[in-house]
């Protein structure tokens, strides 16, 4: 089972993972949140446990926590750089647990990046952090996964110039090959189809507008190619998403964030789920960051942090399996 | 009536036309076709025309012909620099007419860029040349345009390198004047709202992740504002195009070629339109090449030439109603 961070305690986070608890109740997809309950409206029945097999029993009955307790009190819609540390807390300890083998998978409800960063959080985000806790710095590639498409931008945030700047084959490999490995081990795909995006329009139309396609994008495929990895193209960036090519891939490698974002989300808005590879853990997340402006309004969607628990649940259900192959 | 240029001869220009024709004669939505009738399959009834008044009163029964002769035969899928001269005499002829107001509007099959510079043609391609002949060179602007969407890129046809150096506030200012005219007066919008996207990931997330929101996209929407135009953003790109934020805008206004096509190609494959706006002649295309590689084998879609010929149509009729009213 998966356990789910609190996230910012003023943001939807909480009152998502209420409605998520009612919606997979009846399923029996249990899962662990880690949070203050407090933060839960009066009529969700809570249950604290210490464990996911206590998770497990109550769940049809009652939201499993493990508590976190926060020290002053939360208004929603109003984040406190005084909550930073029980946010980190939670994060760390669903971590843990996943490391440990405790539950399958991390699943993190949204976090303010400003607010973080104003107590002295030192990374630029939940990915880099868990990647840190998980002892693989750097080695974090993000993947958006919808019903329709599957991404993995080679940069990620940093402005476009900079993805531009910062963009190499070495990347371009290093990430096409972790996607090959999360492809074949956590998705269950035998023989993983990889189509890598150009940069430029057209994919540079052979060298009319841009000659990162020849000088980096080809030699990065050859190199995957040599691997034993089914990577393809550059393909024209423009006509890569349409419902004719979607069908011929099993994820598009991109070159940067929008190249794989806006697809994914015009696509798919409401059930785009963030899955980290390259960790030794399972981990995904939802689509959509704090919504302050509407949070406690009864209003947020759980769509994303339901596709997202039930993505967690399938790719940590695979994983275990592997291992067990394997060991 | 719309004036249907040839294209190149050896692509999917041909038989695109006759099955245009075929659609569109029940509905009497005619068009005039300037090309040499031998490239059209026997069996398709062709009659020769002097203008669009003959064109009109034929087209139920035949496609009309206003007639351009090839010097060399022509092989379907095999390209000949050969035929440039011609296919150039056909854009020129189709935009004189428009430019006297003998046809409505300019509607044009595709053309290899290649095939055309190794001919010598000195223009990047139809938009820029347009706009040459129409006299007003430089002034051409790019609308996608598809049954969900309309995009207006300002930058196209370079490399994504070359459209950051090329960005300016000037630029989208400019951009943005034209496009508000066009809604206006050829597609009818009252009050058309135009929706600016970012440049970077998030919009750039206050500085984040780039300054160009902050010191270029924003002031430029300040100056549209201060024109008295609707022009609102800069929206974070990846969630400016999802089915609840499209209602929102009658146009988006983006920053280089792919934040445009991804959305519109991804939505809209084959129905999208090229216009062309800031001529002053009404000037619509599809949104797809030659495709050499299929040509005369009987699968090319027509969808996306019939959309910009009822667009040509819907556009061209309009203006002119706008035209007697201020005459």
């Amino acid at each position: 089972m998966p356990a789910l961070t609190m996230g910012d305690p003023a943001g939807i986070g909480p009152e998502l993972t209420a409605l998520a608890w009612k919606a997979l109740r009846e399923q029996g997809e249990a899962f662990l949140w880690v949070g203050d309950p407090a933060l839960l409206a009066p009529h969700v029945p809570v249950q604290i446990v210490q464990n996911a097999h206590e998770a497990s029993a109550v769940f049809a009955e009652a939201l499993p926590v493990l508590p976190i307790t926060l020290p002053v009190p939360v208004l929603p819609g109003q984040p406190d750089g005084a909550l930073a540390g029980a946010i980190i807390a939670s994060i760390e300890t669903a971590t843990k647990l996943a490391l440990s083998g405790a539950v399958s998978a991390v699943v993190t409800n949204p976090i303010s990046k400003i607010v973080l960063k104003e107590a002295g959080f030192g990374f630029p985000g939940h990915t880099e952090f868990l990647a840190s806790l998980c002892g693989v710095p750097g080695e974090e590639i993000m993947m958006l996964a919808s019903p329709r498409l599957r991404v993995v931008p080679v940069t990620v945030h940093v402005s476009l110039r900079e993805a531009l700047n910062g963009l190499s084959g070495e990347r371009i490999v290093q990430v096409g090959r972790a996607l090959a490995v999360a492809l074949k081990r956590d998705f269950g795909i035998e023989a993983p189809r990889i189509a890598v995006a150009g940069l430029n329009p057209h994919a540079g139309e052979g060298g009319v507008m841009g000659f990162e396609e020849r000088d980096m994008i080809q030699p990065a495929i050859d190199a995957l190619r040599d691997e034993g990895i089914d990577a393809t193209g550059p393909y024209p960036p423009d006509t890569l998403f349409t419902d004719l090519a979607r069908p011929l891939y099993d994820a598009a490698l991109c070159m940067y964030h929008d190249q794989a974002l806006i697809p994914l989300k015009t696509l798919d808005m409401a059930t785009g789920v963030n899955v980290t590879l390259g960790l030794p853990i399972i981990r995904t997340s939802p689509d959509h960051g704090t919504a302050f402006s509407i949070a406690g309004k009864g209003v947020a969607d759980p769509a994303s942090l339901l596709a997202a628990l039930r993505m967690a649940r399938e790719l940590g259900a695979r994983r275990a399996m592997n291992k067990g192959k394997t060991s």
